[in-house]
């Protein structure tokens, strides 16, 4: 790769998620040179995907281009390479645009869904994870009741018009509940000539509460929200199968589903070359210290989704959301400096600020560590926390008056089938 | 295609655009079945696909989803299918489907890119017709600016930051003074490492002015707007060919390029079924009569641009834009219910209600039929007569705040390469 060394050390980034930005965003203005890699060439704000999935938003208005974050720091340079390998004995990465060496190596290449190895779900099932992901879901729902229109035999419309989502987390109840309001809001009005009844959500936990990284009272509410928006929520039963066409659990209970939205679990996007037992996690995160360093590797970094802290209060790493990404990344590009001025680096300690999820218009839940509430007020800190979080005055511009229309006329205008799904494989583009 | 009878006479309409929604809003309460087809689920606002494909606007915002358009009209239906034949002695369409039985159908299927034949040019160049094609270049544009950076080859980094329009009609115009904004805008923010000033437009025109079809003072002035943004304005040249990279032409000028865009001309969308030298034109649009009837079919219309209404004052059909095909829309609705009441139809008199094109800020051409002007009033005209026309309350909002947030800001964000183009053939789905 054409990159000029300077006579500054020169900081690899690879990745430009929640970690990689606030790190980039860190290392301003230091006498470093810093080159951030990511095979997109725009950061994407994954906590609101399952709205682009669901017609609410966008995708341009949850995206935002990784260079103009970058435009004003001079030490900057982006490169649109996918890394494929990494070199810590030669300090080099090896990317499908060429290799770069590095003196310092930051991972921050997130996390991908976690199939456990389910082959059938794997092939079958879709994921959530990236917008080209979010686009096709989007199609599909739309190309499901295209088709349930077109079909005369109502076992195969059932099929067309159920959903399953496997996995209770935050995204699956986001999405269970997005697709809820659909069914009630704008199924009747576009397809008069279905019977919308048909159209059934069903969330599946394997544990015995959704949302089980929030308190007991969220998850009994959410729950309560859910099943108030009319979602099938089933408690306890693990999904063990799929193909295409109907889901088999642990027990006989079986769904006959044309579309199954696979969030039941994420691993650690890690990259060849980082390898072993004492560097890497049983799910595919990076091994690393307080300081987010690699033990056999002074010189390489991890943060975020990829990377798993271990500490006594969190023994199996930090949860795989924005926040500690966001801290990490702030707090490792002190270190940087630091390690740079051969001062001592301080550990990450993790500020849980809490955690919130949003079922349907008015219907939230928020825990904050001490203070817990539900309902519209938790409705409305979650959109604001969202537009704050959101990167770019337009983005946020463009999503609050979408939110606005959204919320006052119960509609999602962003229905099209632009990139038809059925027509195609699965996005090979991730 | 299921689709049940009732007592009242079946019109199919084929094709969602401004003709096929103009008249489907005017069939609306008549005493008729109607049958609405189209390959898509959208109504696509084509007069904006450039701000698309130049990171300006989001695809969604310029889009609206068919259904809604419908969703009023209990006499609607709405089939996502692909029209293959028209079989007009039996009566009938055969769609990708099934086949559907008519009364009357209407042909309103539009036009498409006309390469003339010259397969090198097709098989290479890009078209902007639909929101796919105009996303493809999108990507395109962001991918070889990328590449650029990565190149050491002087020759190749030219060759990928040139650009290329064929055809200076508003299409055209519209989207070299875009790109020309962008070069000055955002490409040295983006790009701080890339000398833009390698980064050239270049407009051919095959005739000896821009703008042909507007008023010699439209093509002056925009002529002049185009040269005050940098773009290269080649007058009398006839480009002959194109292998990817260099683009030949019917003298000795070469252009070197990765990127030529197709704007040079449109033929009617005419379909299989339609078939002899006294139905269809050379420009492949359907011949019909003053009241948009075709000759040895007369339960069979068409409109728009596939419809070829010979009249003295237009010997060659109406020019393929907006206005008439609305026009003809609405007009036909009237002579439809006319024809079932037994009376006589009323020939299509085409109001022209002038034309404009917008060159960049502050910087377009108006012809009104008593009223020329040009400059940032012109420009004012454009964006308001756009938000007008515009489909949908959201859109127009959406849009609107885009616009102003541009213009404030010289910039355009919505520059992601969220399909990546390179990687995979032109879009097959269009």
């Amino acid at each position: 790769m054409n990159i000029n060394r300077t006579s500054n050390p020169r900081i690899v980034i690879v990745g430009g998620g929640f970690a990689g930005v606030s790190l980039a965003k860190q290392l301003s203005k230091q006498d470093v040179q810093v080159v951030l890699l990511d095979q997109h060439n725009y950061h994407n704000f994954q906590p609101l995907l399952y709205q682009v999935s669901t017609g609410g938003l966008e995708p341009d208005s949850i995206a935002y281009p990784i260079r103009k974050i970058l435009k004003d720091y001079s030490n900057f340079q982006f490169r649109l390479a996918k890394v494929l390998e990494i070199d810590p004995i030669e300090s080099k990465v090896i990317t499908d645009i060429g290799e770069l060496k590095f003196d310092y190596l930051v991972i921050a290449s997130g996390s991908e869904t976690n199939f456990f190895g389910n082959e059938s779900i794997e092939a079958h099932s879709m994921a959530m994870k990236t917008i080209p992901q979010a686009l096709d879901l989007r199609s599909l729902i739309l190309e499901n009741f295209e088709e349930a229109l077109l079909t005369t035999d109502l076992q195969e419309r059932n099929t067309l018009m159920n959903f399953v989502i496997v996995g209770a987390g935050p995204t699956g109840v986001e999405l269970a509940g997005a697709l809820a309001e659909i069914k009630k809001g704008i199924l009747p009005k576009d397809y008069p000539d279905l019977d919308t009844r048909l159209a059934q959500i069903h969330l599946i936990q394997s544990g015995d509460r959704i949302l089980k990284e929030m308190s007991d009272k969220a998850s009994e509410k959410a729950e309560e929200f859910l099943e108030e928006l009319g979602v099938n929520v089933w408690k306890n039963l693990r999904v063990s199968g799929y193909d295409g066409k109907t889901v088999t659990t642990n027990c006989d209970t079986t769904f006959e589903t044309a579309t199954m939205i696979w969030a039941a679990g994420v691993k650690g996007a890690n990259i060849k070359g980082i390898e072993g037992a004492d560097l890497v996690s049983r799910s595919n995160r990076i091994i690393v210290n307080a300081c987010n360093q690699l033990k056999t590797y002074p010189n390489i970094f991890a943060i975020g989704d990829v990377a798993q802290v271990e500490t006594e209060t969190h023994p199996l790493g930090y949860p795989m959301m924005a926040q500690p990404a966001i801290q990490q990344g702030k707090q490792l590009g002190r270190n940087l400096k630091r390690l740079l001025e051969e001062k001592r680096m301080v550990p990450f300690i993790y500020k849980d600020k809490g955690a919130m999820a949003t079922v349907g218009r008015n219907k939230a839940v928020v825990d904050m560590p001490n203070f817990k509430f539900q309902g519209i007020f938790a409705w409305f800190v979650w959109m604001f926390v969202h537009l704050f979080f959101l990167i770019g005055f337009r983005n946020r511009m463009i999503v609050f008056v979408n939110w606005v229309y959204n919320y006052i006329r119960f509609d999602r205008e962003a229905r099209l089938i632009i990139r038809p799904f059925k027509k195609k494989l699965k996005s090979d583009v991730n």
